[in-house]
Formats: structure tokens, C-alpha cells, sequence
């Protein structure tokens, strides 16, 4: 197949949005509230045709309400709880005016948004404090348990599955702790490929700080331009390469977690066998055991070379049975994403110029319009890249696999963090627009994959209306993978809120049922509490209430995530 | 250099012993007992020359006390709990008998070879309880909490920290909870690389299983032909060809834990974000929190090929180097284990046959006589191997090392579980034996490699007397590596316990201090519990009693061990 020019493939994932008007910008929450940018992706005809066809949408207008006209009760921050932290962290440290509250409100999730458009910021923080340090945070925490005020730290603000909502049963005054003050790498132990970092600091900052010596770190989630590395700690994220460097939690080496009853310093590179691991408690916390103000990583050498390329496979069934294979012969490549047909199809009609066509084309002509698209990359030492690249090779022709070339590897690759962007012109124009996640064995992935569809047809599916599902595996591992399926429906304008959390139960409990994971990266937040018992029991809860209990007696820590009322 | 003929390259390390007299042998703990088999290595006669010079030691005969002299207090187990264990296991799965008490008593570290070979036998339980599935597990523990009963899990009884103390501060009645029951494979899932396994299940038994399907799982400590696979899981441990395979903690996908207060399911492959990792706190747990009663491990395919050789590297500086480069760039072979000048030299001389005096010679020819050895063994597809032994020779080049052959890295792999064997007849000579172990990233590793030497010198050396220290590095991270010391020395026959715990303080407050761990892989017993608060700091250790309270309120699981008093 011949190598394909001027050609687009991207998803249509979340994690930053132009609602988020009121996402803080890095070092600068002084500023303007300004709209993140938005590169205006218009969707091509021949998608807004497939998209009105599939769903049973006609495109309309729904507008989001202006930023100023956004509802915000006042502030009720006690003002002796105000002046100790302005006598702790300084006058310009602690804010509780209307553009650094909406700054921090909520996350990224489909429910944040709509409730964002509707005008609504009850999620708002009612102040934001900027702590310069673990000693400033530790104390900070521990004035905010002598008066009762809820802390919820902000990193990013791309939580996608309510992990800023603040929510709190008691309905105590909440304090946002920014951790943008402390955004900076402090140490480089290049032997030991060990960085020492600030939580606030975000991936490309911390991308370029390590180029300049030579090393990457190479955790890339879509959130990649806007998230912090604290937030990755603090939800268990995967990055498109994660496959191939690891998993976030993989590749923490230590941290400083502060927490109301003092500060736990956690970790011993390179390995230790002494007790049960108390890192692996901290990293998912989700703030809700207090905040991770240091960070030691794993970085790597700057990968020499680089091969990212496109392959075919002519099904679902052969696509999974391909990356199986591959996985249980550790032969998987650093990026493996494999779109089941919807995502295929989808893909391809989104992508732009002549160079899609082509490809259409020639997938056609081998009889291969209906399978499915495998965007695999290789990274690191070249001798090694092409070793492992020949020896992945024979394993996917052995199962089917057609090569469709470079083009639609470095199209992926270049075009990677775009897709969110697509996101509020969708809604916009009358969508539902989300994303849901999880893993299960390799044995399981099948049936928690039809399950999950059968599952959100269901339940957003009326006479003429179906939802568009969109389903990629994108981390690989011996054991199983991740399914990431991104759902666009024709949005009930009425019911909005109740029509997507009825398809996240029905979709939740299906994935539960045929064996998938909770959550694979997005962590639990306050969306998946009500499943939490499901995924580790209730005798594990209550483990992680006795955690709690001790580290934050007064449960103050973001009391509205990760554990069930 | 030409490829050897006749070598034997072994260590010096425990994990097995003669005066494992007290060992339960698998699936028969209703047999006699036995001597543990005893392959008679003698020493030659160059290494014990060798020894007498380095060590100030005179060859003297030091036997144990005999089997049917070590003294064992009447079984205190009050007879409620008898019964209502009898009524629940059955009478032939509970035991109070001499020998099936004597064959739980203590595990195999120096001191709890010395109380035995003294015929003290009071770390002995007062019954042993034989449970046949989880429910049985669960049972019993709720009756022993009931009823104030410790309960310390028995898998191979090859602790050296002192994991088997039983000790107990408020001197309750004791009951080993032997595993041998739950000893098999219940199911195995090829696609999934996952197999479920009971815990009271031995290394070979479990390859042997796995081998019939073409499968493998390469977890090999020295202690393999004895440790359990529940054992493995409760101490995190390390085996020889971690480097490449994975810790056994990285091994484990899911446990089943059993605890006074419940069982708690754990672990989701193949990844979850779905919070704090609870799976990471049974793991390492060392049956402080209750017994895992059932494992989902990770296996992989049957290797198709195999590589050891030897190299030889100037110094242990290069050594290190060379070992340090390959970590980083993700090279290192699967197993790796660099010897010290001083342990390479012992090696040497205590290897036998025309081969050794060869390579000796071709050494001593090439300026390398003090050299370091280094054994790497790759394992997996031929041209998978081929791709990674051609990338790391490269680097082990630039680091100066030399190959010296086959021979060596076979002769190792054929020796590998011998060497423990010898370590009764060095004991009944007249000499201390022990080993230590910790791990440090790159740039920490030299430092802790000179403190511990220079403590143990300190503390064991007197005029005319110095210890025979004998270190390798044998498990290699991006961030650091192992380091795994063997002391030999002229034993102080009036006050040896005295004399190693001297020791054993002064090398742990010196690794601690230097950067290292507590332990790398042999877990905290009894013996590291002083310093757990120096790893994980006071507040690290009031989470894990939070822990504890929380799963075992009677504190009646394995009160001796892990948490300091």
C-alpha cells in the first residue's frame, strides 16, 4: 500500500475543552480569563453527514452561557481561616475573587461541562491558596483541619471524572490548593535516571527541562498540554506511550505526600522489600489522603529514533488476537492503539485531504474498509527499535495485518492533542460528547467489550437515534489491555444530565460484570464512588477508611472522591 | 580467552540448610524426620586455606545438638481451640506432636540456626494447623482472634529475618498455619499469561506444572527448592533472574487475603486506576495482616533459548559502570550478577577442576586476577536474545569487561541452589555465616557499598581476625541495584549471637545512613523491625498499624514481625 500524504487520524477524546474558559494558566492565575485556544478544527462534511446519519442529529445551536454571566455564590471562607493563610503564604497567595474561584471549578468530565454552559459554578471553591512549599502545604492542612474547611488540590483541572467537585456531605467551606508555585525540577540524578519535581509542574515544561540534558519522560495523555504531574500521581494516569515506558504509577520512584497529620516521605529506589508498599497508597489517592508536593521520577534517555506507522487488520477479533499475541511475547510496541471498525470508519472520514481518500481507497480495494486501524510506534535506541520492530512484524502479518504505512503513524502523532479541542464545537451543535475507560485480561476483553456497547445502545438508543460508539484499545500489557470508548449521541436537551448518568450506570455495570476494571486511568473521583466497594470489596473500603481516618481525622481532604458516602 | 572446562561458580548465601532437620517436607508432614538431602560439598582445599588465611580461623568441630535432644515446652494450646480447630480442619490437620512443632519452629537465618543447633527449640508453635481452602483460612483465623491465639503462616520455612519468631509480647499460645493443603494450580489462563495458584505450592512443583503447557514463571531465589509461592508474596522476593523477569511483587496480578476480619479479592489486571493500591499492601505484609490463600500470577511462554556467560570487568568501579549504563538504556541482560573483587577471588578459589585453574590462569595473564566477575544470562525468542546480548556487549565492552566463556555462566546456572548446602559444615567448623542485603540507586550504591564493609570490618574484625565479606550486585533497575553481602568470620563461641547482632546493627545503621534499604529482598521478620521507622518514617508506620487495627483488632497475626514494638 502506498504511503499516504496530507492525512489527519485523531480521536475525539476529552481532557481539555474551550469551556474551559476557566482552567487556570500555568505560573499566571492573576491574568485575564481568557478562552484556551482553540485551533477550530471544523469537522469535515463527509463526518457531520456520517455523524447526522449515524445519530440521528440534526446539527442545531446551543451556546454555552458567557463566562460573565456564570452564577457564584460568595465566598464562605471564614475570615479568620482567610488571614491565617494570608499570615502563612502571603497576601498574594490566597485569593477568593470571582476569576480565581471559576478558574478552579470542577473538571473536564461531560457533566462538568454541562453544568459549566448551564451558567452553574456551585462546584466553585469559595478560595484558592497558592502554597510555596510541602512545610507551607503541611501547615496549611493543618489550619484547614483546626476550622473545619475542605481542601481540594488543583492541578490541571482536566479531571474527567468529577475529581475537583468539592462535594461534601457536611457542605463545609472549601479552599482550592493551587500547586503552580510549585512547578519546577529540583534535582537531576542522570545515573540513576531519577528527576526530583514539583506536583504543579505540567508535561511540557517538564519535557523541555529534561531535553536540554538529554533525557525524556514520555507520559503523553490526551490532558498532556494542561495536566500536572501531582494530578498524574494522583490519579493513576496512562500516557499514549505507556505501553512502552510504563503507566505514571510505574514511574514514580518516590514522593512527599502531605497530609493533616504530618508529612510521609514514601519510596525507596531502585526496590524494597521492606513491608507493604505505602507509595502504591499514595499514588490514586486523589487528594483524599492529603497532597503530593514532591515528586521523585523515572526518566529515560531522549529516544535516538523514533518509527510510528499504520497497520490493517481486517477485524476486531484479529486485531485483539494480534496485540495478545505480541503482548505474551513482550514483543508489544511503546504506542499500540487499535480502533475497533466504528473508530476506523469514524476516523478516516474525519481525516482530512486527499491523502484520506487514498487510504480509503486502497482499504477498500483489499477488501478491508470494515477492519480496523492499528497505529503502532517504536522508540528508543535504533539497533534496538528495528529488532523489535522485525520481530513485531512477523507476529501482525501472521495475523492478518496489512502495513498502510508511515504517513497515518506520523498523522497519529502529530495530531494527538488535538482532538479535545473538537469537543465544545459538538456540543455546540446539540451532542453529547464523552469518553469511558477500562481493562480486563486479555480473555475478558471481548465480552467486556460487547457488553459495554450493548449496554449504551441500550440505554441512549430511541426509535431513528443511535449513539455513535467509538472503541480503541491503547495500553497493552501481558495480562490484558485498556478499552477506551468515546460515545457521541444526539443530546436530550431536556434531560441532559439524567440521560448520560443513566448510560454510565448501564455501561459501568456491564463493564463490572463481564470483568473489566472500574477505571483503567481516569481514576475514581466522585463519578465511580458508587462502584469503588465493587472493584476491591467492602473490607477494602473500609482498609481505605482506617488509611484515611488516621492521616485525615477530620476528613477534610477532597472529601467528595474516591470513597462511597 | 578460551571457553572452560570443569568450573563450579557458586555462592555463598543461605535460604537452605542441614539443620533444616526441622523442615517440613512437602505434602508429608506426617513423615519422620529427616535430614534435609545433603549433596557433600566439600570445600577444597584451596578455599579453606584461603578462609583460615583471610579469616584468622582454626578448623574446629562445633556440631549441633541432635534432633532428639532439643528441648520443646508442652504445647499450650488450650483445648477449646483444639477441638473446635479438629472440628473444623479434621483430626489429621492438627497437630501437636514433637515433630510436626519442631518442624515449624524458626526459619533458617543465622540466629535461628544457632538457637537450634544449641537445642533450643522455643520459637516452636504450640500447633500446627493445616487449613484446605480459604473459607477453612478464614475460619480459623476468627476462631484464634476469639480466642487470643497468635497465628504465624508456614510456607518453606526459609526465612532468614526471623519471619517465624512467633514472638509475641503478650506470650499468647502460638499456631503455625501450614499451607502445604493449598498447594496447587486451580486454573490457568494462556491467553491472559495468568495461572491461580495456591500459596503452600514450591518453585519446582509450580514450573514443573507449567512447563507441561509451555509455559514458565523464572522465579528462582536460592531458596527455590523450598520457599513457597505464598512465602514469595508475603516477603516480596527477589529471585535470580528478577532483572529480566520482574520482582515477584511485579509478578503477583491478584492474592486472596484471609484476616480475622475477612477475606479480601485483590488486584485487577492487568491495571486499575481505580484508587490506592491495596494489592501492594498484602503483598509484604509477612502474615502481619492475615494469609494469602490463593495467588494470580503472572506467567510467561517457556523460554525457547538461553545465554549465560561470563565477563570480567578491571574493577568493581567499571563494574558498576557497566552495569549502570546498560540499566538506563534498558539493556541489561535477565540475569545479571557482578561479584566484588573479594567475592570473585573466593569463587575462584573455591571452585574445583582443571577449568578453574585455567581461567584463573588466563586472568592472572590478562592483569585481570582482581578483577570482578560478572555472570549475565539472557532468556526468551533466539532472535530476541540475539538483538539484546549484541547490544549489551557493546556496552560491556566500552566498560572494559572481558568475555571469559560459557563455561562460567553455565557452571553458575548448574550450582545455583548448591551453594547453601555447604553452610552447615562451615557452621559446625567454627564459623559465623550470614548474609545481608539492601539496594541503592546508582548513585548512592558505591557509598553503601563501603559503609557496610567498613561497619562489618568494624564490628567483627579483632587482631589477627578480619571477616571474609563477599558482595554482588544481582538485581539491576534503571535506578539502582541490589547489593548482597556474605560474612564469613572466626565465630566468638561464648557470645555469638552477641557477635552478629553487633555486626548486623553497625551494617544496617551504616546502610541506612549511606541511602540504602532496610532490605532489599529478604523481607523486615523480626530482625529489621528496629529500623522500619527509618524507611517509612514514624507516621508511615502508624498507617500500616492503622492497617492492622483495622484487619486484625487482637493483633493475633505474626505479632513478631514487620511492625517495631
Amino acid at each position: 500500500m502506498p504511503e499516504q500524504p496530507e492525512l489527519t487520524v485523531q480521536g475525539w477524546g476529552p481532557g481539555t475543552s474551550r469551556v474551559a474558559t476557566v482552567t487556570a494558566s500555568e505560573g499566571a492565575p492573576e491574568g485575564q480569563l481568557e478562552l484556551t485556544r482553540d485551533p477550530e478544527l471544523p469537522l469535515p462534511k463527509a463526518a457531520r453527514r456520517h455523524l447526522a446519519r449515524e445519530l440521528g442529529w440534526q446539527p442545531r445551536s446551543t451556546p454555552p452561557v458567557a463566562v460573565g454571566e456564570i452564577r457564584l455564590a460568595p465566598s464562605r471562607l471564614p475570615a479568620e481561616v482567610h488571614e491565617a493563610l494570608v499570615a502563612l503564604l502571603g497576601e498574594e497567595h490566597v485569593r477568593t475573587d470571582r476569576e480565581a474561584r471559576l478558574r478552579r471549578a470542577g473538571g473536564k468530565s461531560y457533566l462538568d461541562l454541562l453544568r459549566r454552559r448551564e451558567g452553574d459554578a456551585s462546584d466553585a471553591p469559595d478560595a484558592v491558596a497558592l502554597p510555596g512549599s510541602t512545610a507551607e502545604t503541611a501547615a496549611l492542612l493543618a489550619l484547614c483541619a483546626e476550622h473545619g474547611v475542605v481542601v481540594v488540590p488543583f492541578g490541571g483541572g482536566t479531571s474527567v471524572v468529577g475529581g475537583l467537585s468539592g462535594i461534601d456531605p457536611d457542605d463545609r467551606p472549601s479552599l482550592a490548593v493551587d500547586l503552580a508555585r510549585m512547578a519546577s525540577v529540583t534535582s537531576v540524578d542522570v545515573a540513576s535516571s531519577l528527576v526530583t519535581v514539583g506536583p504543579g509542574m505540567r508535561g511540557p515544561a517538564f519535557e523541555e527541562a529534561l531535553g536540554a540534558r538529554g533525557l525524556a519522560f514520555g507520559h503523553l495523555p490526551q490532558s498532556w498540554e494542561y495536566a500536572t504531574l501531582g494530578g498524574y500521581a494522583a490519579t493513576r494516569s496512562a500516557g499514549q506511550s505507556s505501553t512502552g515506558v510504563g503507566r505514571f504509577d510505574e514511574l514514580v520512584a518516590g514522593l512527599t505526600l502531605a497530609t493533616p497529620s504530618g508529612v510521609l516521605e514514601l519510596g525507596s529506589p531502585p526496590a524494597s522489600a521492606a513491608g507493604p508498599d505505602l507509595l502504591g497508597l499514595a499514588l490514586g489517592s486523589e487528594g483524599a489522603l492529603g497532597i503530593v508536593t514532591e515528586l521523585r521520577l523515572r526518566v529515560r534517555p531522549a529516544p535516538r529514533t523514533r518509527r510510528y506507522e499504520g497497520w490493517s487488520f481486517r477485524t476486531w477479533a484479529d486485531g485483539l488476537a494480534g496485540l495478545q499475541r505480541l503482548a505474551r511475547h513482550d514483543l508489544l510496541p511503546d504506542v499500540v492503539r487499535l480502533s475497533d471498525p466504528e473508530e476506523t470508519r469514524a476516523n478516516l472520514l474525519n481525516a482530512g485531504g486527499a491523502g484520506a481518500r487514498l487510504l480509503r481507497g486502497a482499504l477498500r480495494a483489499r477488501g478491508r474498509a470494515d477492519g480496523c486501524l492499528l497505529v503502532a510506534g517504536w522508540e528508543g535506541l535504533p539497533h534496538v527499535v528495528r529488532a523489535r520492530r522485525r520481530a513485531a512484524v512477523t507476529v501482525l502479518r501472521e495475523h492478518g495485518a496489512a502495513r498502510v504505512g508511515r504517513r497515518v503513524g506520523e498523522s497519529w502523532r502529530a495530531h494527538r492533542f488535538a482532538a479535545p479541542y473538537l469537543r465544545d464545537s459538538l456540543l455546540d451543535a446539540g451532542l453529547l460528547v464523552e469518553t469511558l475507560e477500562t481493562a480486563a485480561t486479555w480473555t475478558a476483553l471481548p465480552a467486556v467489550y460487547d457488553a459495554v456497547r450493548t449496554a449504551l445502545r441500550s440505554s441512549l438508543g430511541r426509535p431513528g437515534r443511535q449513539p455513535l460508539l467509538m472503541t480503541h484499545v491503547s495500553h497493552g500489557y501481558a495480562t490484558g489491555a485498556s478499552l477506551y470508548v468515546t460515545v457521541l449521541a444526539d443530546r436530550d436537551d431536556a434531560l441532559p444530565l439524567q440521560q448520560w448518568l443513566g448510560a454510565k450506570r448501564a455501561a459501568t455495570e456491564a463493564l463490572l460484570a463481564a470483568g473489566g476494571t472500574l477505571t483503567h486511568h481516569h481514576a475514581v473521583g466522585a463519578d465511580h464512588r458508587p462502584w469503588l466497594e465493587r472493584e476491591v470489596g467492602p473490607l477494602g473500603v473500609e482498609v481505605l477508611r482506617a488509611v484515611k481516618q488516621r492521616l485525615d481525622p477530620q476528613g477534610i481532604c477532597n472529601p467528595g472522591v474516591l470513597l462511597p458516602d
